[in-house]
């Protein structure tokens, strides 16, 4: 059987796994991303570890096809290189995959995290089974990620698929991009919250108290409320999926998917935050791309970025 | 050398037309399309003509290397149908590619309009050197159509590109469609109308008069007076292009394209519209896609549908 290894690689922590063909995970390690070294150093570091998770494994070298690298920023694809990665600017232009590759004497490619995502959903989640895709991970920030055709689209400069800042209002709420009313004001954690706090200052009632995250109000604290029937957090759920809706009617009308995948933290809201979504996507699209695309969550869980990252390089060398 | 039939099919007119590999338009000629016979008969006729017209040029039917077929409406690009047109209900579902193809012995493609405008200028007009375009017309409607990595973007149901029903706003001018806020109420023809007269109406000064179109106002009426420093025009210009550099921005943070090529015949006002597309484009969108994406103007001008539709199949002959 084949194998592919995933690194999925942070500003604070560096995750490592295999995968076998069906991409299942038969081994994992972590460990923090020591930034205080030089970027060879790092890379060196993510190398040995990979080499000492394939010796504790049960898989030898050489049945692993390639190694698959999903990192958060701004990166080429084709080179393998970081651009521009927040907190770790010393990685910038260095050779990030083809050092990993020739450390290791495997095909090594790089992608953005968001891309690795998509194409594990795409490969071994929600997406199986369809060739055009859009992905969003709801998290701090909203990324985005297209599969047309079957392939993962890049782009001219490599940063198609920035669907948080797809705005929705032109004069909406300011975003720090230098936009109005982009969607990562409105589903990202920031407006989620905001408008939670806002509500409740209100004097609307909620038993947010007894859901905190860490002491926090966080979006998934209330996606955890709203599953339990806090009437402010299923509103404040159900509103973000309506101003979701609203963007993905567009989306639907210009990229025609089969499919939207919808990960990230605030996705465990399930319906709560998707059946709103599907209502006003079917009310504005057009209707027969609008009745044509499903709105599902994401299903690869804890080791999504393991895995998404894996599928860079099950991706590539299906080719 | 090779040759190409063109058939720009609609629902008043159709004209037909033989381009060379080049792209140069050898021979051309057109009828009103008879909407009172069958549907077979419409195909019939239409490949009557086309024969007719081959048989009037200089170029033997040996050396036409295929037919392409750029049509208004909803269709099927693989099977070669049309599923559904304006003012010709009795050509839905009728195999019209396939039925040319076989009457003149050439392998025949279909396609719809926008899609081939986006073609033509890919192959043979502002597009000649891009990999990824977004293509828009601007005329009643505001039409679409996407080039990803050298070739065309259809989507799950054949209707990827409905970029007029991009909204920009979710509680702007209602649309037909559902929605609210859709490009295509700001930037087709109503729309632009709709602003000039407004305006006029509350006193500002134009000399409209001198620019009526068969005694009507209208976008390239508009675009004309504007082009004589006409002030109120000029103004109503620019802010129809600012609204356009609104979607182009987010249409470059998810698609990233090299360029944007903007057709239809209020694209005759050239920079006068899209410079401040452009000025917009750059405020709005993301630094890297924005810097790297241009706004032009469509090249190909009064034959663009002939030859557009020819380059369906020279697109699809190279692969």
């Amino acid at each position: 059987m084949d194998y592919y290894l995933g690194i999925d690689f942070g500003g604070t922590q560096t995750k490592i796994g295999i995968i076998d063909a069906r991409g299942k995970l038969q081994i994992r390690a972590s460990f923090p991303t020591d930034i205080a070294r030089s970027g060879p150093e790092i890379v060196s570091a993510i190398s040995r570890s990979a080499e000492k998770l394939i010796e504790n494994s049960e898989i030898s070298k050489s049945a692993i096809r390639g190694i698959g690298i999903g990192s958060p920023g701004q990166l080429d694809p084709e080179k393998g290189t970081l651009i521009s990665v927040a907190n770790v600017p010393q990685l910038n232009r260095i050779d990030f995959a083809p050092r990993i590759g020739d450390y290791l004497q495997r095909p090594a490619f790089l992608d953005n995290d968001v891309n690795a995502m998509a194409l594990g959903e795409f490969l071994y989640g929600a997406g199986q089974g369809y060739r055009n895709i859009v992905a969003l991970t709801l998290g701090t920030g909203v990324g985005g990620a297209i599969i047309l055709n079957g392939e993962l689209y890049h782009g001219a400069t490599f940063t198609a698929g920035e669907i948080g800042h797809f705005s929705i209002d032109p004069d909406g709420l300011y975003c720090p991009c230098g936009n109005y009313g982009c969607l990562e004001r409105y589903v990202g954690r920031e407006g989620i919250v905001n408008r939670f706090q806002m509500y409740r200052s209100k004097g609307l009632a909620t038993k947010m108290e007894h859901y905190l995250d860490n002491g926090q109000i966080t979006p998934r604290a209330i996606a955890q409320a709203a599953g339990d029937n806090d009437e402010l957090a299923r509103e404040v759920m159900a509103e973000t999926g309506k101003i979701l809706g609203i963007a993905l009617a567009s989306l639907a009308n210009i990229l025609n998917p089969e499919i939207f995948i919808i990960g990230g933290g605030i996705a465990n809201a399930g319906n709560l935050l998707l059946e709103p979504a599907r209502r006003e996507l079917t009310k504005r699209a057009l209707t027969v791309p609008g009745r044509k695309v499903k709105v599902l969550p994401a299903t690869l869980k804890n080791d999504a970025g393991i895995v998404g990252a894996a599928s860079i390089a099950v991706a590539k060398l299906a080719k």
